[in-house]
């Protein structure tokens, strides 16, 4: 692990010292912090600005999420001034083998690094926030993001140790921050996390609204609904661009109340009252976390917490009072035999499968302190993400199999605003241009009509790639270039040693395994002295398969000696030889093509 | 690949010879195909058989299907005899690395060779007939099917080179078979592929009915309704008991008939009349197939058919006349550019985004023959199979991307029967028992929640698990042993030679690669006279990562000199004590664990 003190590169290269010219930038940065303006005279920001003469246009460059889920980033850019909505992380595609996380190349910032102002965070999640302590060890700018969602970041940041070298600032709904040409506003919408944040980012070319994660939630759990009045008010004024949720833009009507759920649970806790409740849910959704507690509260049940990353939310959720647990109500899981089961609700990670989570390891009964039995009801409070959909089933099918009784439909709703929320805020905001954002492809489409069918000319609506250098103001918007970016593989604490090479040659293991075929030259004569021995790993069931790896290592022995005895003793000729007549023979005998890896070693 | 006439087993023994025993077993098989009793005195032979005395028990012993979706293969014995039912393969599974295929164990047929009289084939989907041609090659046994269902054996047969030795039956819907003490009635049925049977199996214990899957479709494509007054004709006599198809038990309601896809078909087609129409289905669903061509004819459109599976089928399908193709509606992919797009359709492969298959060539630019162009209509008339979502869904996304308008929902219906038409078939059949089949874990208990809802008994309600022996009679059924069963992996041409222990080195190689440690020991003073060296696959990018292998190397080395210096020249703990420095130095690196591989040559 890479502790900013040392400041060195993932690369392995030395960062540029910290104090100098970055510490510089950042107390110049401290000093704007002082004085934030408050949200009203953030016009007349922009429009003293624009009077200064002919403005510049502004960029809009999305460094990644908009060819996958997750990995969200996006630079906006006016002149000398960048700054950074979210840093967020994807996870591995199946073909990524052996790959823990994917981080955004951020390349562009690198060489703009004196120009970027600060990251804005819109909320807590991993697509959002999970590449910032990759990022930081190359980038050191500041972070402003709500309360919340500095907490989560900041357990990241002390996981990294970098905690002594981020600049941190929380912001409060209605407070902007201003860093070189921009403003940038928080505005409180609702998601499936508390504290989550759209943005008003005011440039001299205009006002962009993006909305980060959200949904119009009427009647939340905790906080505020979603200040709609502010949006409209912005609308009003005039908004160059909105950059909106896409997620469910194909779902027609509205996306319930996060309230429902907790109806729910008090629904089934009133129909399960005799049997131990467990509940999977997703760890970073703590109003959900706060209704369990609730049900459990009303019906005299103990909780108990259990999971790495939910005892962590729970606990910064509660120290920052975004969760309210009565006294008595959460016991330790070593105190859980203390009580009948039916008094006892276990609130669990593990709701998309995920093989080393809590309740997979209830399900196949590898859980070292609780035991599924008969009888328990065990909810899903979740839906599957998509590609998580079998490992999902496999965990219900194992659950069944103890003999629990699994509900897992209807107990969830969504953080994304569907298609009736989005019209309205689309109908609020009323931008000149759409660029929908978070989605897979056919999400941002589907918003793109929906933004046609609101008035928005086709020319006027942007569906971007990673990478796109959006130019606009109130004229005219059009993508005018490229940056570089793409998807840098984490695994273990390598950060982008892992490229096509290495993965390619996984997938090759991964498929057939390997064949090595070790042998031993004289360095004089060139005479075969040792070998050819052949080993092999991942290909066939070696004890069953001598023939054929004996017969293997005849062919190649002659093949070699054929070689030698011609004078052909070019190592690179040698091992293509060998390459050749193995594979072939192997094919031939098997259909398999394992990986064949030659090694010549010289005495 | 083996062919008959070598008979040889897959596992490289000889089989037992074709001309002799087995032989004769065939001949007396044909005999009492010479026999078919009409479905009407069938009964007389259960009674008669019933009346010799005190009767033995059925043993029912699902082999595979219980624990996976596919795998299905049922054995029926009743004292001398075995008849089996179906013999599908399932796909691999995630962690099957390399794997194409996976098939049943039946060492139990296997050993209880001289009862097997036969298989009977429901209908002709993979996972019910996809296994046959690997057993077929260990277990030579009579096969019975219907029409088409033998139509798509065959095909698979001559793939294998088994049709010379294979005894092969076509059956009529009403017609029995006459085996050993049991015989079968088949009857017709719907599913999503035509000719598909429920099998009434008569034994002198009594009747059991067995659905395969199955839909009720009032109004079907081709051919007759499932034939209910069969089943209540039968069930009016007296069931033992029914197996039924639980793939959608926990999905209310009635499964639409096929016909309703068909009128989507002629709605999409006049909207879109001024774009070509590409359409993916299962290669299958042969009454689906003959929808889009019905519509393609009524709309005045060219029908090309693309992706080997779907030609195949196609082809088998009308020659055996369950495809009515209009003259001059077909055409070769290499005349499509003789016609203008809007009036072409072309029927293809790849509806479950299989990477290798017609669609997803065409949605990546890799299809030689088909480009999609802005304006093309593309229709998935198929939801994906669990697991496959984010596949279909990463095509779809490219096929946005290339400007296709892309259709994918409520152009589908399934082809299992939903709760309403589970109900109806127990309330005709009316067995004492029910063992609900098909279908993962939490699919068999919706359905036994179906038919304890309808009167059946929590104790006469089985959910097996495979290699279960379930003994039944009038009187009582129960759980009384186990036979070995499990999942054959088929790799290439190796059957079963790909295990435990191959699988987890596939695993380990796909997750951090291989680390090979290569050096030469004198042989006669065990002097380090060549190496070590180090060569990496999979683990990082060799070309970036000098130092830290160098360094490795020279830890290695100083501890295999320490070693030696010190006269520890055993083979195994040298190796030993390279893995273990190798792979801490690594992991305290890296936090990787690729696999480390030591080979030491003696020269």
């Amino acid at each position: 692990m890479f502790s900013c003190s040392e400041s060195v590169m993932p690369n392995g290269n030395r960062a540029e010292p910290f104090i100098g010219d970055t510490r510089q930038l950042l107390v110049q940065k401290i000093n704007l912090w002082d004085s934030m303006p408050s949200a009203k005279n953030m016009e007349e920001f922009c429009l003293k600005k624009n009077e200064q003469g002919k403005a510049s246009k502004l960029k809009i460059i999305p460094l990644g999420g908009l060819e996958q889920i997750g990995l969200n980033i996006t630079a906006f850019e006016y002149e000398d001034s960048i700054i950074v909505v979210d840093c967020g992380l994807s996870f591995p595609e199946d073909e990524m083998l052996g790959i823990d996380l994917v981080i955004p190349d951020i390349t562009y910032l690198k060489d703009n690094i004196n120009k970027v102002k600060g990251f804005m965070i819109t909320h807590g999640h991993e697509d959002h926030i999970g590449a910032l302590p990759y990022v930081l060890k190359e980038l050191n700018i500041p972070v402003y993001a709500t309360k919340l969602t500095m907490g989560i970041i900041e357990n990241k940041l002390k996981e990294h140790e970098l905690m002594n070298c981020t600049k941190r600032k929380v912001v409060k709904f209605g407070q902007s921050i201003n860093l070189g040409q921009f403003r940038i506003e928080f505005i409180k919408t609702n998601h499936s996390i508390a504290d989550a944040a759209a943005l008003a980012i005011y440039s001299p070319a205009g006002i962009v609204v993006h909305t980060g994660d959200f949904k119009v939630d009427y009647t939340p759990v905790f906080g505020d609904a979603i200040d709609l009045q502010r949006f409209a008010e912005i609308g009003k004024k005039g908004v160059l661009a909105l950059m909106c949720d896409s997620t469910n833009a194909e779902r027609p009507g509205f996306t319930p109340s996060e309230k429902t759920v907790g109806k729910t649970f008090d629904t089934l806790f009133s129909e399960h009252k005799d049997t131990r409740i467990i509940i999977a849910t997703f760890a970073s959704n703590v109003d959900r976390v706060q209704q369990i507690i609730n049900s459990a509260d009303k019906f005299g049940r103990k909780v108990v917490v259990e999971g790495r990353s939910m005892v962590n939310i729970i606990e910064t959720a509660s120290t920052l009072g975004y969760l309210d647990i009565p006294e008595n109500t959460l016991i330790d899981i070593e105190q859980l035999k203390n009580y009948p089961s039916e008094k006892t609700v276990i609130i669990t990670t593990g709701s998309q499968g995920e093989s080393m989570a809590a309740l997979s390891r209830m399900a196949s009964g590898m859980h070292k302190k609780i035991s599924i039995v008969p009888g328990d009801t065990v909810i899903f409070s979740s839906n599957p993400i998509p590609g998580n959909e079998k490992a999902v089933t496999n965990v219900i099918n194992e659950l069944l199999m103890k003999g629990a009784d699994v509900i897992f439909q209807d107990v969830h709703v969504s953080g994304h605003a569907c298609q009736e929320e989005i019209k309205l805020l689309y109908t609020l905001v009323h931008p000149k241009y759409a660029i929908p954002v978070h989605g897979e492809y056919k999400h941002l489409k589907a918003q793109a009509k929906i933004a046609n069918e609101l008035g928005i000319e086709k020319e006027n609506i942007f569906i971007l790639h990673s990478g796109d250098v959006l130019e606009l103001d109130e004229e005219q918007a059009e993508v005018t270039g490229k940056v570089p970016v793409g998807a840098i593989l984490v695994d273990g604490l390598g950060v982008g040693d892992v490229g096509n090479v290495v993965l390619r040659d996984r997938q090759h293991l991964a498929q057939d395994g390997i064949m090595i075929v070790v042998l031993a030259l004289d360095s004089y004569n060139s005479q075969l002295i040792s070998g050819p021995d052949i080993v092999s790993r991942g290909f066939v069931y070696v004890r069953e398969s001598d023939e054929l790896l004996e017969e293997a290592r005849i062919l190649v022995n002659d093949a070699i000696l054929n070689c030698l005895d011609k004078g052909q003793t070019d190592w690179g000729k040698l091992k293509s030889t060998i390459k050749d007549i193995l594979s072939d023979y192997v094919w031939k005998k098997t259909k398999r093509r394992p990986m064949i890896l030659p090694i010549i070693m010289e005495v």
